[in-house]
């Protein structure tokens, strides 16, 4: 990005304008700039591969994948062209069509635990459904749900409880993330009356070290929803389809009763997805639960695609080895700088913040001059790796990066 | 359709048996053939204009428009251009597209109570954001809902409560549409604590007859909510962009705070709405609303090119045109069968129901019958006209309906 940072962000300073107008705050959720450096736009034109366009011309190497959704790259041709198709025939019709049920059979083929799927749009009809299923399955009202983590934008998840009653979560018991006392405690208060243990594939809560599920954690999660008679509840939806083919407990040898899956399942169209195992499939014929659109064709033409295309193109090795390069590069030119660092989370999700930074000021500074030079980061929440990268776009990343630790080194001095 | 109707269907009933396994109940919410008649298949294929084709290859003239989203008919082609030109720059981004300040001037520019807007996916998005918002704004718990109105599938508005706890609806108060005295008792119950009072377009429950909205009640709840502080809320989802370009309520001269929509706005592309008025806008940027999908550009690219459309082609007064002609056609048939029939709602979204048909057998056969004349109707559930319809279509659809009506004769005697 070169010449007057203002000029040069023009059109995206015009649109913010009009859109300041006609929607309030100017924007809202987690695509407003509120948490991004202010090198960051507000608006992106176009993307592509593994890279994206602002509506000032200015490329990015894309290390955020749209908060996940792009697993295969922006555009990817297999995808593509099985959108092409599906949408020659059609997409929202007054039924399903076949593609509904050939995802289905993939999900329950590719995925262990699945016998069965239901599909929606986002990720919370998803996390809302399957509180509902294994209520629905168990006649029982509490819930477990980890503090701070993120399962949605419902009144019963959402992070901030403006507008939000007592009752949208009068049945919610807390525990902490990778803390069984914290579960066996929350299980005894439950008195009885558990439906579920809700849990996200690992600990993704924003501006927080990132935390992978200790194996105990697991298995012991697993044996106490086995000896309540409750559902355990894996959120996959952020790590589904990016960190194992099969689940992303698969790896653990734990596996859920239910599973919330989106984002990353048809690379960037919208769907959602449940899967049950067999003893919760009446209880979730049961569950009233629909949509204008959830039903159509295409988004579940390009889930098939993309689900195939990882596969055949080896994408789940694609963004491990990415981003355990990525990883090393960051420790090493943190070092070199005298910088300390923590990255936490898996390589594939990565994140990294600085030590001595609670406001995040040297993560706005650093992610802030890698905008300038052409890599979108975010300073507060992990960034998504794709199989579109290569080894290449990692160098040049890293190029990126070392010029912004150089940055953050010469500011704040070393820490 | 000709010929034997089992092998006829050989390719649905297939698909059948493999969904019976991978999908619980074998499918689920308003796209199961539950309500509908046998003659209906459960899979479809295709859909062009006003037609759709089943799995099987039969044509029907399609008169449910998929539940509400098409509205110009399926694959028209200037909705169509417009996604094709935004596919090619991007969908799914990072941040939102040019597309969404957009849609919102133009929302806030056709819609009269608009002075804001906000996008989502599902139309339960936007009547929930519509409840935390009014709740955001007043401080206050109570919603007033109409009984049996339909405002989605979350677990506050579903109308089956399997898995639904007591407590998502605890702050929920019912009336009864076009009657003001419940409305006013509910009021009073409310004891202060009233933040809205949520009203559909004009009530479309299930299996019942129709009902507009009578012009006191709508200004009366208009005044009711103005002296007691709390939030006019329309849900729109199913008449908005259907009935009239400024929103349904916008003939009867009563305009709500906020309203939701959804379905027929992006001609079957997945989008949802919520519009409201200056003194609402801090209550709607503070609440919290995000999902992965809700900035994506090609629904919005598809909303733009719907809504310019239907003004350009004079898409509702099509609408209303083939929907009166069909109106009047079936009044003329049943009366000539000396069938008893009450057609209710806008003739825009027709109903018919026959007398002395509790179980809705009469209603069955009759939608069967046309089914197999190639028709595409509901039992159950209010149709849809589409501004793809001609004065051909409707005679088709007519010659259909009188084989129909003559069936039922045959088989149930005059009414």
């Amino acid at each position: 990005m070169t010449g007057s940072l203002i000029n040069a962000m023009a059109v995206d300073r015009a649109l913010r304008d009009r859109a300041d107008h006609v929607i309030p705050g100017g924007m809202y959720g987690h695509q407003t700039t509120a948490l991004l450096p202010s090198e960051l736009p507000q608006f992106l034109a176009r993307g592509d591969g593994a890279r994206v366009w602002d509506v000032d011309g200015h490329e990015y190497l894309d290390l955020m994948c749209s908060y996940g959704p792009i697993v295969l790259g922006h555009q990817h041709p297999a995808v593509e062209a099985a959108v092409d198709a599906q949408r020659r025939l059609g997409d929202c019709l007054n039924t399903p069509t076949p593609r509904i049920v050939e995802l289905a059979e993939v999900f329950v083929d590719r995925i262990p635990h699945a016998d069965w799927a239901l599909f929606s749009k986002n990720g919370t009809d998803a996390t809302t459904l399957c509180l509902t299923i294994a209520r629905n399955a168990t006649g029982r009202r509490k819930i477990l749900v980890a503090e701070r983590a993120y399962h949605g934008a419902a009144p019963w998840c959402s992070p901030d409880t403006s507008g939000v009653l007592d009752s949208d979560r009068a049945h919610l018991l807390r525990y902490r993330f990778n803390e069984i006392e914290s579960v066996e405690a929350a299980v005894a208060g439950a008195n009885g009356d558990l439906a579920g243990i809700l849990v996200s594939a690992f600990r993704h809560d924003i501006s927080e070290d990132q935390e992978m599920p200790e194996p105990a954690f697991a298995r012991r999660l697993r044996e106490i929803c086995d000896a309540q008679g409750a559902a355990l509840i894996l959120d996959d939806v952020r790590g589904g389809m990016r960190l194992h083919p099969g689940g992303s407990w698969e790896p653990l040898g734990v596996r859920p009763d239910l599973s919330a899956w989106s984002k990353a399942i048809a690379n960037g169209y919208a769907l959602a997805a449940v899967l049950g195992v067999e003893s919760l499939r009446e209880a979730a014929a049961g569950a009233f639960n629909t949509g204008s659109f959830w039903f159509a064709g295409v988004s579940m033409a390009a889930s098939l695609a993309t689900i195939e295309t990882l596969r055949t193109e080896d994408g789940f090795e694609t963004m491990r080895r990415v981003g355990q390069a990525l990883r090393e590069g960051l420790a090493e030119q943190a070092t070199s700088h005298e910088l300390e660092i923590l990255q936490t989370g898996p390589v594939q999700m990565p994140w990294l913040r600085f030590a001595d930074d609670a406001d995040f000021s040297k993560a706005v500074r650093w992610t802030g001059t890698a905008a300038r030079e052409g890599v979108y980061l975010h300073p507060r929440h992990n960034w998504f790796m794709s199989a579109a990268l290569t080894d290449a776009d990692i160098s040049q990343a890293l190029e990126a990066t070392d010029r912004a630790f150089a940055v953050v080194r010469a500011e704040f001095g070393p820490s």
